[in-house]
């Protein structure tokens, strides 16, 4: 499971489609793509990932709503939207999250490091984890919110609701210096410190 | 992290509402409720998972789509029903997922242990699991479906798409033998072979 990547282009390709279902136009990513119509696509509405994890966007230069898009396939928008609380389909840029760790046997899985704080700015209580928690009540966090975050090692995606559900928040460790202080500095549609489970990217 | 439930009722704990937000109507229940209209309300419109592991189902008797629901706050039906070809805003019944492993420590996670088999009634090639696969190609799966499953330990939800989104199918080691030889015995929201991540249930 050391190579995940047959093609020698790179460790990262996406293939994305401007209708759903894999129909229509059709372009291969091995980078970056910071405004998918200056590819002459209005919009993609099914995907591809063969290789890497990647990162989209529903606005062109990596802004709006995130989704997380690990290898296989998505048909339409809700396949990689996730339950969420507002629906604009529409994804115009993506790029590779360099930081997401190589899958490897569970004793190299420290790899990933993340501290969280109770409170914004690093304060309150605080706890490391190194693994994924679909329910960050269930394994002993205090509540519903996360102050702020700092990525010691690897990408990280937290969901608003248990589960993996709802808004996802991309966490790189070569990021903001890995410092997430605020949950305005999570991405724009974040409104609050809600934050129910997370997770390792891996890839 | 031994003991997560406060309450001397048991190990199972839920709160249900008719509006969304925590507000209207409230129950609470300890044990399975296989109608909430014969409780007096309509629809579950919002939930909190206080203890336990549950699953959700849309129609009453725990017919129809399921819902995985792990402790946690779900304020409005977008925040369990994950991003499903069809919504019907509607969950009728629910019960606790009384296999579901306690979360502890790393060492002894292999309580969760599941047959994955390329072919419907345990034929082709298999693969033996005991993690989480938020992409289960990334992890050496050979395509975007599975042909039947084995649950020796524990309990597991597989979705559709990659990174736990889309149709969730919930398997228990001590329902149906802990067998699903075709995708007919996943619930009846199950269309086709599609499921391109999974996990453990834990509690």
């Amino acid at each position: 499971m050391a190579q995940h990547n047959p093609n020698p282009l790179g460790p990262w390709k996406i293939t994305v489609y401007d209708q759903e279902n894999f129909q229509g136009k059709r372009l291969e990513f091995t980078s970056a793509c910071q405004n998918v119509m200056e590819c002459s696509i209005d919009n993609i509405r099914s995907l591809k990932v063969e290789c890497g994890a990647w990162a989209g966007y529903e606005h062109s230069s990596f802004c709006g709503q995130q989704f997380v898009l690990e290898r296989g396939e998505y048909p339409h928008w809700e396949s990689w939207s996730g339950s969420n609380a507002y629906h604009i389909e529409r994804m115009m840029s993506f790029r590779p999250i360099c930081s997401a760790v190589r899958f490897c046997s569970r004793p190299n899985h420290k790899e990933s490091k993340m501290m969280l704080f109770e409170k914004e700015n690093f304060m309150g209580s605080q706890w490391e984890i190194n693994d994924d928690y679909p329910s960050l009540q269930a394994m002993g966090w205090g509540n519903n919110e996360i102050g702020s975050m700092q990525v010691q090692g690897g990408a990280w995606v937290c969901y608003q609701f248990p589960g993996y559900r709802g808004y996802q928040y991309i966490m790189e460790c070569d990021r903001h210096g890995g410092e997430y202080k605020h949950y305005r500095e999570w991405g724009s549609h974040a409104q609050s410190f809600q934050v129910q489970s997370l997770r390792r990217i891996q890839q």
